[in-house]
Order: C-alpha cells, then structure tokens, then sequence
C-alpha cells in the first residue's frame, strides 16, 4: 500500500476552477453550470447529498467561482476542501433560487449544465433566463475531468494499490463449493478494509455466467474446473478503483489457457499503445486486433476501456470512432475479454494513466491466470 | 410486527399508472415523462441504479404505457413487478434515444418531466421535440405519488412497526457515558434487524445538540441528565419509515418535563386535525397552536410534517400556505418539536395515514418521555 496522500488543498480546486472555466471558454462557453454530484465533487470537494434543494456552482472565465446554495447546506459548503475558493450565495426556503442565479450569468449566454443537473432546475433556469441556451457538459465539454492533476494520480494509485491488495487476499480463500454471491461478499469486505468506503461493484463469473459481461454475482455455486471473472471496484478516499482478473478452480483446460493468453497479450497490447496524442480508438484497435488475429474478433463484444475519477465509469472512452487524443493525466481502464456463450468468459482489467512518454499501471498484481482452490 | 404485505401485481402498477395519467391530464398535461427514481419506482416497481443512459416512462392518457430503455436494460424492466403493463422501446448504444421517445408524445404537446430527470435528457427531448413544453412534476402534479392505494398502506404499516420494534429495543441500550453516533450505530443494526433493507437517518441529538433540527449524530458523549432527541427511519420493502420520540438520561427536571408534555400535546393536536377535506396547513396550525400557546411558538422553528412513500421526504407538506385538501391514503408525519439553543430540543413524530374519518398512527409506541439508563 503506498503512502497517504497529501490533502487536497483549496489551492488545488481553485486552479481546477479555473481550469475548467478556461476550457469551457474554448469551447464557445459562457460559463459553466455545476449541480452536486462527480462534476462538482470533481471541482470544489464539495459532495452533498443530492436533494430537491438547489444547488449550483457558476463558473465563468475571468470571474469568481459562485456557489448557489440553500442557507441551511451554506455552513457544510464552506467547510469543504475547495470552500475558501468560492464565493457563497445563500438562498432560503420560500425564496427563488433561480432568481438569485439569473444576475450571476452573462445575459443571452450559453452554458454547460452537468448531465445530472434536475430537470426541474433546468427548467426554473430556462425560464428565468429564457434568451440563454444550454447544453450538457457531456456533449459540449466531455473531458472536464478527464485529466487528473497530481493529487488526484496520487489517489488514483491508493485506490489501485488497495484493490491490488484485495485481490492477492481473494486469492487465499476457497472458491469450490460456494456461491458467487459469497466470494463477492468477501469481495466487498477486503475492498473495505484495505480502505474503500464504497464499494461499486464485485463481479464475479463463474463458468457459463462470465460469458455475460453484465452479470454481476448470483447463487452458481463454483465447481472445481470453473474459470471465474472478478471484477471489482469503489471509491477509496473519492477516488475509483477497478481491476479484473481471470482465476481458475484447479487446473485449466489447454483451450482455457489458450483463450487465456490471447486476452492477456491483448491487455498488454492495449496498455503499449498508451502515449500522448494517441487517438483513444488506438487503444482499442490494438487490443482487439490481437483478439482478432486469433479468431475471437466476434466475441470480444465490448469497448476497451473507460475512464475513472471521482467515479467508476466516465470519459474517455476507448472505443472505436473516439478519435480524442490521449494528454497525461487521463486516466482509464483497459480490459479486454473473450466470451463464449454457455461456457465461460476472460477479461483482465487495469487503471492506466498517461504518462509523458506512455502508459502506467495503477494495478500490478500478477496478469497470468492465478490457480484458486 | 404485522404480517408480511401480499406482493405488489402488475395489476396495482397498471391501475397506479392509469390514475396518473387521467390525474395529468385532468391537470392539463398531455402526458408524464417519468426517469428513474422515486416516481418510476412508484408506478412500475421497477427501481433501475441511475446511469447516464436513457430510460424514460411516457404516460398518456387513454394510451398503453411505453417504457424506453436500453437494450442491456431491458430484462429488468421486463422482470420488474410492473413489468407486464409496460410496452417496452428498446435502444441500443450508438443509436438516439430521444428520437425513440419523440414519436410516443403527441406533436406540440405539454409534459409533465419528473424532477430528478437528467438535465441531459431533458435537452436531448427539447431538441427532439422543439415545439413541445414541459414542467417539473413538483410544480404541475405535486400530488402524483401522496394517496397511497392498499398495497402501499400495508407496507408503510410495516415499516411503521418496524420502526416501533427498533424504539422498544432502543430503550433497553446503555445511554450514558455513550456517544451520540454509538446509539445511532444501534437505531440502525436494529431497523435493519426489523427489515429494513435502507437507513435514510439515525438522528441523536443530546443535551444541546438536540436543540438544532439538523444535527444528526456527532461524539459528543451522553451523560445523565440529557434529554436526547431521537429521529429514524429508512425503507423496508421500498416504503418509508421516520419516527421521533425524545427520552431522557435518569429523571427530568420539571422544566424538561413542562416542555415535553406541551409538544406532546401538540403532536396529539396534530393527529386529532387530520381529516378528510381538511387542508394540509390545517394541521400544522393546529400544532403549532399549542406551542404558542404555552409560550414556545419563536421554537418551533419547522414545519409539522412532510409525506412519506417510496421516499422518506415527499409531498404534501404539513406548512403554512399549503392548502391541498387532505385525501383517504394520504401518509404523512407529524413532528412538532420545542428547541432551546444551547439547552435541549424535544421532538414527538409519528407518520400518520388518512381515513375516511380522521386519522391513523402507524407509529404506536408510548410518546411520553421515556427515561434511560
């Protein structure tokens, strides 16, 4: 487990800030309309409970970051990490939240909403400002997180560090005779105590179920001769984890192995094209075309990889006709995986970020199939 | 605790959605667009995680529901209780999802958009549907989930006796000499323990703690002499629970006494003014009368209650201004409460369902001041 790291400071969320209202500027943005949730936990550190009160950060280019908030959240918001770096407008039950809003954007503007903004609020803009127009950041800005500065690789490596430590433990335990569901349970509870305090998911595909790439964990009990995906994740101090490794019960099959390698050498094939200014389908590209050259093309059936942050999937996405280049910083799983219908599926599974000259792993623990009893 | 509720039949889920719709359109709405969350919850059972991807119930009166989802998706929305009285669109990622939803909506017309919709998705509609007009659920049908048909009544009964079951064992812990977040530890192993599958809160509010409504648990440690205000709840078989009942550490002094048998009475207040026709605001009159009354009126600083269903906090509001009729199924709490700053706080809550002829606890355990070790 690597070292704690240093506290996010307000230093920091300031100049992410201003960051993001620089790049919103390029973009043809006035400004950027921020509701709670990652955008906003991403930005200031400040993760309410999402709720039908309104909450809104403003950033526009050149001026303060303003945060609307209602008078009863204001003490919580102002203690949060990025708190000193924004100004605070309290509203109070009763009052217009909107109109409190209105004066802080630049009349007839466009703006970037979060994705996840409420409707509802959405609406008590657009009919407060009905001359401005708006759009989802996702459409008009979709790499406002993508690049991690160096606190948040800092945490990024934690979290990979403590999923890395859960799957040596997984390891120890006995996979015959149990359900998914237990080994999943266990899952969880290592991802806890090496220091998640989420969990997100924990996959676990025993035999036939990890042909499916949605299945999650059920009541199959493991049998000796089961390969059993695993795949797991959360958040570790709000930051992501995720990692896949293919186990074996006992010893593999010659077709097992085959299949096996094939995925692995694709993983590593994927991980070597990570460099800056590097399309993000070319990590796709070669890590299928290795899936592809051994006759599995048709059942590799899913993108290459996602990026993760303050959440477990979000931009960029490695998936071919996403031509955005890679910048050091971004940060993104690559996990390739074969299925075959009815009897058993392979995805290994690594966080990935850009370096200057390549791609660095946040996961290391052995690739090779481990033997599980 | 009550037997276990019959389970939900796509049938309560069709009749539900068919009240909606005419409700809608007796509102003047041509129709209800319904994302994940509380509301779809409600009207189908099905109880999607909330993802980026599009899902969206449209409702239109005299016309069958149709529920858009992703193709990924749709097994669950198929084996979701509700599942049969939905016609399914399915999408599948790459393709356009608002153009699946555009030709279900009649031309030009006007929408009534679930709050917690995704901004994203509501600009993906407007820009389908140019000429079409919406507004938040909230504004236009605030009362779309508050009369609760049979099934659900059962259910927030259960939830009720659970919540019971955990105050009766409350009051057998260890107080003093204990923190505030110990005891809030035990409420929620035990509404666990009683079936709930979600704590929403586990308020403990000691000495002057409880004299802020919004205080929830902290380490300050309890001694004798505290009063502590105690407020839990959370969901049991996707129906709320949230009660409040304060106790006192040893044995109170008259004027903890004084003041907890005037909110009390006015809690009792509360529940006698619950009736058919009666305005909401009634109620919250009738309460807060007593405590004025007594002197106490600039410490009551909240409203009286607030509805309870497929969440803990929903329409309608027990407040002043609100004059929405009470109706036969309504649930609600009623919760006054005295806070003395710096002193103490004092809380009674109990949620409390509509009749034919006045009103019904699903909270039965004793309210008078409970003393604690």
């Amino acid at each position: 487990m690597p070292t704690t790291p240093v506290p996010f400071t307000a230093e920091d969320y300031r100049a992410r800030m201003v960051r993001a209202a620089e790049a919103a500027a390029a973009a043809g943005l006035d400004g950027l309309l921020i509701a709670p949730g990652p955008d906003l936990a991403h930005l200031t550190g400040y993760r309410p409970g999402v709720t039908e009160r309104f909450t809104l950060l403003v950033l526009v280019a050149g001026r303060d970051p303003v945060l609307v908030v209602p008078k009863l959240e204001a003490p919580d918001a102002e203690g949060a990490v990025g708190g000193p770096a924004l100004t605070l407008r309290d509203w109070t039950d009763g009052t217009d939240p909107y109109g409190v809003t209105g004066p802080l954007l630049p009349a007839g503007g466009r703006f970037g909403v979060s994705d996840n903004t409420w409707a509802m609020h959405l609406l008590g803009l657009q009919r407060q400002l009905p001359d401005a127009s708006y759009a989802s950041v996702t459409e008009v800005l979709p790499m406002l997180r993508a690049v991690k500065d160096g606190p948040e690789l800092e945490r990024l490596a934690a979290a990979g560090a403590a999923a890395d430590a859960t799957y040596e433990e997984i390891l120890k335990v006995r996979f015959s005779g149990r359900k998914e569901s237990d080994i999943a349970a266990d899952l969880a509870d290592l991802l806890r105590q090496f220091g998640h305090s989420q969990v997100d998911f924990t996959v676990v595909g025993s035999g036939p179920n990890g042909a499916n790439p949605h299945h999650e964990a059920g009541d199959r009990t493991i049998e000796t001769g089961d390969m059993v995906v695993l795949d797991f994740g959360g958040l570790l101090d709000g930051y992501g984890s995720d990692t896949s490794r293919t186990v074996h019960v006992g010893e593999p099959a010659p077709a097992e192995q085959h299949i096996h390698d094939v995925v692995l050498e694709a993983q590593q094939a994927g991980v070597d094209a990570v460099k800056p200014g590097v399309a993000c389908q070319e990590v796709d590209r070669a890590a299928r075309e290795i899936i592809e050259e051994a006759g599995y093309g048709d059942l590799f059936i899913h993108r290459t990889g996602h990026g993760i942050g303050v959440t477990t999937h979000e931009p960029p996405y490695m998936i071919e006709g996403e031509e955005q280049p890679l910048v050091p910083g971004m940060c993104f799983s690559v996990e390739p995986g074969i299925y075959l219908p009815g009897r058993f599926g392979v995805r290994i599974e690594d966080i990935v970020t850009v370096t200057e000259t390549g791609g660095r792993r946040f996961n290391n623990t052995p690739r090779t199939m481990a033997i599980v009893d």
